[in-house]
């Protein structure tokens, strides 16, 4: 295929989703709700005949020498199927937003003003490797009543597309049109290009994948873009503190999983704790091989710890994500220098206090400018399902439109809508 | 001036409104009621000092031949300046919405999640001509504890010059910082190039003004823009339909001030009605010298109406902002037809049904895909102070983050804010 018709194609699919949208954006709760449940139905219905596409990208992604972590985010397994298939249940039984009415009130002029919550019309989603997210997508884009253009990863393209073809089913099945959820075909690069400079036909792009390609995106796109750059999260020690409970919690934040974006990549430490607190979280982090880039405070604090791996942190070290068994330590002089800290060198992304003091943990909560603010808890919350979203089609690290996880909310928008008798402007 | 200074000194600006911005977010209410209310005080005394800079901008653009109405609208007489020291005063006495808590709930791991409502941060705003949105841009600022930078048109530049002077007084009075609101002093377009490419200072740019200039920005910015386009607008005297109130609203929407961008330039009238209806409204146009360019059916329905002006209209002027006497018309089938035409044709700003039948009012409310949507009102009531927002920073036609009119909302974002009480992630 050559990029003339490239362009052809994502232009005809654009109109194809921009007619779809308007269908879907009046359907009824009970036709999305339905799809839904179908799709579940399908996917289960499903499990073998899915097994050999993705067989397919599994040997393809061997033969080409992937790394085994990587040929295992291909992989749609029975329980990959089962729990995506929980999710679109999930997302039927959820109340559905759409047509709500928010903030009616009447004017000195009589008429009565407020605002209708409707979809945001099509978004494009360009996404890399798992394929599971191409029905997350999907779901959440047949829930909030748009439609969609999805764009995978060209190394689960083969399951891809088995699994768009069971969602424009499921659409089909439920009275909707199949349009609704799109899958580009091809695995070209150029068509990336295209589905991002259609202004006329897609209302918002959402990347989910590395920094680079992010980047990319943000930079050529025409259209607004929800966008998710890195995750550098801090977790800081106030003084006073709970240090059991801080410790518990940091250990938590740092160790639990280290590859997602909300695990904290840098720890900071009140004067007035740090003697007390460094060496039993250095003890911690030392029998989980947890490499500690220090500042010379810390570093002299940790410097006795059995085992413990204590790196002079650069100045490089307090912008970074490591995602990774390392993390960047620094004692500050309190709350003050602990947010500015954070408000100069993270990536407002998610940052927490642990502290017993409320004046401070309000402070925190006010003036740290990050997506997710927390005051004693794990940074490793910062997530859709733990939020109570239901589902995520994202992380925003911008302040524009949506923050933080977005669920089906940022997907939609609201309009004014005005109720008169007849009323006219003096 | 050359290029190299002028992007030095928006870098250097930039950085200072950066500054300013967190001082602002953790600003308390009082301190900026105090600076709006210290600015209405200022404006009221200064109207003699202010006619010295306003003056030298007369001069100038009578100079230089510019019609009277655009001469006009530079003008900062008492009355404009009474109104923007009232428009202070109303917003002072507005309450702050910033630091807002909303949807605090409990989730299964323990945590309590809800979002505050936190100022954006830095905005841009580049606006033409009347010096008076120099105050309206900056008193929203200051209300929604965000920093900005003003850059007005050139020739209002010695009263905006002296607007902003009294405007960081008032901040400095107040005990806030006074680069939380800046002009920038020089009228080289160089400068907007430089405002709406720094996405580490600025964190969304506004423009105001024409569509050149609008879609130039767009175009070029490398940070969100809240843009206003076109507003095509229309009204559709749906079957059935109280004719005495239709009447009344249309002509109200159309002749009560033609240039707003929320006046209609389109009437749809349902088959049903119209050889009742447009006879009637094509007295009151022909009575107001209202140009009429109308379908096959509308212009035979219209065509004895003494004193008429009657055109046919062309396929470009169903997409036609006419801003002057002149409306498009067309008869059709009904509210399906009329639904249609609006999202083929409009512009997505405003458009209202006048009708008696419930379903079809709910229909066109949840169809209509426009920022405003309205049932038996004049589109002219769209607006931020007719919805109650207290002021407006402008009028968005896009779907993303704000649509419609803006007020201090639009100015602000939704952060997560988590509380624990040592919970961490299993």
């Amino acid at each position: 295929m050559n990029a003339p018709n490239i362009a052809e194609t994502l232009h005809a699919m654009g109109l194809q989703a921009r007619q779809a949208a308007a269908v879907m954006a009046k359907s009824s709760t009970a036709a999305r709700n339905q799809a839904l449940r179908r799709l579940a139905a399908l996917l289960r219905e499903s499990v073998q005949a899915l097994d050999v596409d993705n067989t397919r990208d599994l040997a393809r992604a061997e033969a080409a020498g992937l790394a085994a972590p990587m040929v295992d985010r291909l992989r749609l397994g029975a329980k990959v199927i089962a729990t995506v298939a929980e999710g679109c249940e999930q997302l039927a039984a959820m109340p559905d937003i759409i047509g709500d009415i928010v903030g009616m009130q009447q004017q000195p002029s009589g008429i009565r003003v407020g605002r209708m919550r409707v979809p945001i019309g099509v978004f494009g989603m360009i996404y890399e490797s798992r394929p599971n997210v191409t029905i997350e997508a999907a779901s959440l884009s047949i829930k909030s009543g748009n439609a969609c253009i999805l764009r995978g990863g060209s190394e689960a393209i083969d399951s891809n597309k088995a699994l768009a073809r069971l969602v424009q089913q499921a659409l089909q099945d439920s009275g909707l049109p199949p349009e609704a959820v799109q899958l580009v075909q091809t695995t070209d690069r150029e068509a990336v290009g295209q589905l991002i400079a259609m202004p006329q036909y897609v209302d918002v792009v959402i990347p989910r994948g590395g920094k680079s390609l992010i980047e990319r995106i943000s930079r050529e796109a025409k259209v607004p873009v929800i966008k998710h750059l890195d995750g550098n999260c801090h977790s800081y020690v106030d003084d006073p503190c709970d240090l059991d409970m801080a410790l518990r919690v940091v250990d938590n934040a740092k160790t639990q999983k280290v590859s997602p974006c909300n695990a904290s990549e840098s720890l900071l430490v009140a004067r007035g704790v740090a003697a007390d607190f460094l060496p039993r979280i250095g003890e911690v982090f030392a029998a989980k091989g947890v490499e500690m880039r220090c500042d010379a405070e810390a570093a002299a604090l940790l410097r006795n710890v059995q085992g413990a791996r204590v790196v002079a942190a650069t100045e490089q070290d307090w912008y970074e994500e490591y995602l990774a068994l390392v993390i960047s330590i620094k004692v500050v002089g309190g709350l003050d220098e602990a947010i500015a800290h954070i408000n100069h060198y993270g990536s407002h992304h998610t940052d927490a206090i642990l502290t017993r003091d409320h004046v401070h943990a309000q402070r925190f909560l006010r003036e740290v400018d990050s997506a997710s603010v927390m005051v004693n808890a794990s940074t490793r919350f910062a997530d859709g399902f733990e939020y109570g979203l239901g589902a995520e089609i994202g992380i925003s690290t911008d302040k524009f439109h949506a923050r933080g996880p977005v669920g089906i909310e940022g997907l939609t928008s609201l309009k004014w809508i005005v109720l008169g008798q007849g009323e006219v402007r003096g």
